[in-house]
């Protein structure tokens, strides 16, 4: 089957070449020498995946400066089959470029997409008093669109755009925050779990069971009795009536670590829907440390406790 | 002061006339007949109320499909002074409106604000395949476009835009979701806080302490001992490092209710940095029931109670 | 092994005949007919079960008045190889007794194991002012004293005492609470666990990890979180220091509930040291109630989704 | 009134003389040159406070071995107008004593009060294996009875026993637990509160709301939230019917310290009652540490701030 054998050499991301999401995705090892599918939007890379015209979809989940990405939360939530396999951090920063022959003092109108422009606000403030802005669909669309009859004349882009189109740097690092980060993850179809590592994240999406007061207290004590801590809540709307809530959460540790298996176990009792989206290696490598209570072997130990009361055994 | 006493007549809004943010601006009492002074965005509306230009800025803070609005939300937790006094919510529906003599048949290129493009996605696939998006700064600049040399064919509009502009209906009730409600919130200087109701939100934004897990856990605890309900809880990048964040929160009740007052208490001990953004009746007017427990009287007679333990009168 | 055949016949029981253990033996079915052992302690019950001579020891643990039973509390949580297998309440109530020929009038001195007199004192202060009190090692040996040389004129002693003793009633319902009842617990060695029934009580002793504030409610919300509901927490000194305290603590279910053996394995893992007692009928025979969210269902439900998350399966 | 003048200057205690609790009075600086009345039970020693015989009562309420003492803390719930004052410590330890001439080799019957038999029961067991046991209504009386024709041959007493009554000792330290100490607390009617020290403790006695599952903790919560330390937790029965509990609660912290003061509001709004018994300083003079976030300042702080926002000042 050639199809099947083509998707799973094919990586969608939000494209075209140049953006931040292929820089996430160029640091994906299995990647390297595949086949990689620009898209428009969230929807289109996760439909990839679905339909199995791509074996991962590199897609961005949260941004130090703007927050958690809605559309890539609610697509998560809501479509099944879905597991994040990997998590990628990119550096956010961002040129001005022209065509060649302007300079900064020419620049009447920017081209940027809504969110690089808020990114970027500070610094075309300063340098350009009084520009206008065009709204673009990605950053390098806005690039792109100086070469193709744009009344922009300049446009805010990633840098390294110029090994995409032929255009001038007018300025660099003009970011204003420069410890920007944008977060990605490789989403597939797979169910098959990636190793534990010591330094791994498990990402669930959990509705509350009713709106009684406490509700969400209730649900985070099925993290803190397991000693299990959370590195991200952000709640989203569900959508049908103003005040109902879904929430997007990161625990520290793999589904196979016991802690959190037992905590999984904690919140699919307690909650109506539990989407399970992934456990897979931390960007940051940073070790998860677990007091010796909530260790593997502390379960292994109570469960064989529990086993020889419950079997009539000497203990 | 001429420009003083102006101010005190004049309302900032999300412009232009037509917009949604118009539509809640309507159903402020103390607004009618007062100068309203449309402006590009968030951040404007904030600056004149900040500045004395306005006495009140209505802004969007959260929508019933896409969540909070990320931009307020960040505006309200770093401009410091500013005080919500009232909420209101605006059904959100869309038309998609044209140049006169245009028909659905002949509409190829579509220019739409992209969160009302993302909320009329599935009319416009299922009525318009194949067409090309446009994006526009806002709803009612989509319409204006049309007139004013814009490449499309047709725009995605608040109900009643054609009040302002010269166009044609083609299409009523375009949003996916029947029941989408965008929540605004009046914001100004005053000091002043609104009477409570006895259907009231208080709305505050915390941060943690420290990365410690259970933090949350702790501070939601603040809330839940003294019975405080919590209507919304989002977090929001602080913006400093991936991975800290701050909390926007809102309470039944007013700041004025006994047992509100002890949970901000608690919470300004446990939190290194709150903002309180004001008490003010809520948009849907439900009454809070509150358990005998946590009622006014309870606090009053507790402290009575203690009053006379410390003082050594009799009981 | 002419000696084990008898010690399955044979129960041990605080005696002599006549006691209100007596009385709690006297509903267990199984003993009917059976060797019945008096002895003179807690102590001596429990290493006629440990050392084999019973099958089984009737012990006293709460009084609706006096609270726990310090020795037994502390016997069962001292030594090994014990197990409550049942559960009997009997109403605390006394008559008073004396030599045939005493009348109340006479009446100076008055027999009373200390407990006993503690709980008819105000009838005995009513009805015999200014009498003087000897303390009896037991109830039916305050009444035995009577015809052995006592000093005293009447004793306080169990209703039915005059079946065993020739003495005259003197007066009937001395007790100053008419609802005053003991809760007696049958213990044996065995490790076979009586069936569930949906009225059961576990009965579990517990120590906290260290000193740490806080610590009690989080063990507590080792239940809570399972909703397990608690019947009886008592604390008790572990005897090495002042302000040392293990727990005795009645869950509402039974081992083999989920939802308990859930709840014993997050508190074996928290906890250092946890003594199972046992799982067995509940004397009042009421029904626990459990929301569906608890149900053994619920449990088991959660666990086939946490495997077929873990094996890969489709779900 | 001279009668008033005397009560003033009188002290009572658990007698006679030469009792642990008569040790643990002559540790009250203000109590040396005073009358000391000794009494027969902690009920005769509470009626001389309340009926104005004795300015202070001083009465043991929890053992280090045995747990707390019932009666205590049962007087203590239920007799109004009582305030616990100072907290004493004293080492309990244990001689056997004898008339003259008796030797260990003689002893066949011991008197001793059944506490104090519990607590030397494995020196007795070893050293004088088959002794008889006759129970006395203190361990001063049992020593007495020697001298007053008793039929035991030795008695359990405290040591200086001798200072009082002309007695050998046969063996001194016979106590199971060489640690063994008693809590005492002096009782008076004085709502004055003592001063805090920064090494106090507050003793309450309170009720739960009602049966629902988790009220203790939500109880429990009231101190955790303002970071209030238990250092004791006791359940005793109400006494109406089985199940139904009160508890004795010790904090740390004087209710002057802000955070015990706001601590015990929250359990005055939570509990259906609450019996304030004192704040007094410990007996160990450990220092209370107390994190910043529950410092004084704190709170002091907090009610600045929340008094600014209500007032409308400048915050």
């Amino acid at each position: 089957m050639p199809e099947t054998t083509e998707a799973s050499d094919t990586y969608s991301y939000l494209g075209p070449a140049g953006t931040f999401t292929e820089a996430a995705l160029k640091q994906v090892p299995e990647a390297a020498g595949k086949a990689w599918r620009p898209v428009n939007n969230v929807g289109e890379a996760l439909s990839d995946v679905i339909e199995g015209r791509s074996v991962g979809a590199m897609i961005a989940i949260e941004n130090s400066i703007e927050g958690g990405v809605s559309a890539t939360q609610d697509a998560l939530a809501t479509i099944p089959g879905l597991r994040i396999i990997g998590e990628y951090l990119v550096p956010v920063n961002f040129v001005l470029v022209a065509r060649h022959g302007t300079t900064l003092a020419d620049v009447k109108v920017v081209n940027a997409h809504p969110v690089a422009y808020a990114q970027t606000h500070k610094w075309l403030e300063a340098s350009l008093p009084g520009h206008g802005h065009i709204p673009a669909t990605s950053n390098v669309a806005a690039a792109a669109s100086l070469l193709d009859g744009s009344l922009a004349d300049a446009a805010v882009a990633p840098p390294g755009i110029t090994e995409y189109h032929d255009l001038t740097v007018l300025a660099e690092g003009i970011g204003d925050n420069p410890n920007a980060v944008t977060r990605f993850v490789l989403v597939s179809r797979t169910r098959t779990l990636p190793e534990p590592t010591g330094s791994d994240k498990t990402s669930i999406i959990a509705e509350l069971p009713d709106d009684t007061a406490g509700r969400l207290l209730e649900m985070l004590e099925q993290f803190a009795t397991r000693g299990v801590n959370m590195s991200l809540l952000e709640s989203r709307p569900i959508g049908d009536a103003l005040g109902r809530y879904r929430f997007v959460i990161d625990l520290d540790g793999h589904i196979l670590d016991e802690r959190v298996a037992d905590a999984l176990l904690g919140l699919k009792r307690f909650s109506p829907k539990v989407v399970f989206l992934g456990s897979y290696p931390r960007a940051d490598k940073q070790t998860i440390s677990v007091s010796p209570r909530y260790s593997n072997e502390s379960f292994v130990d109570a469960r064989d406790w529990l086993r020889a009361l419950i079997s009539g055994e000497p203990a």
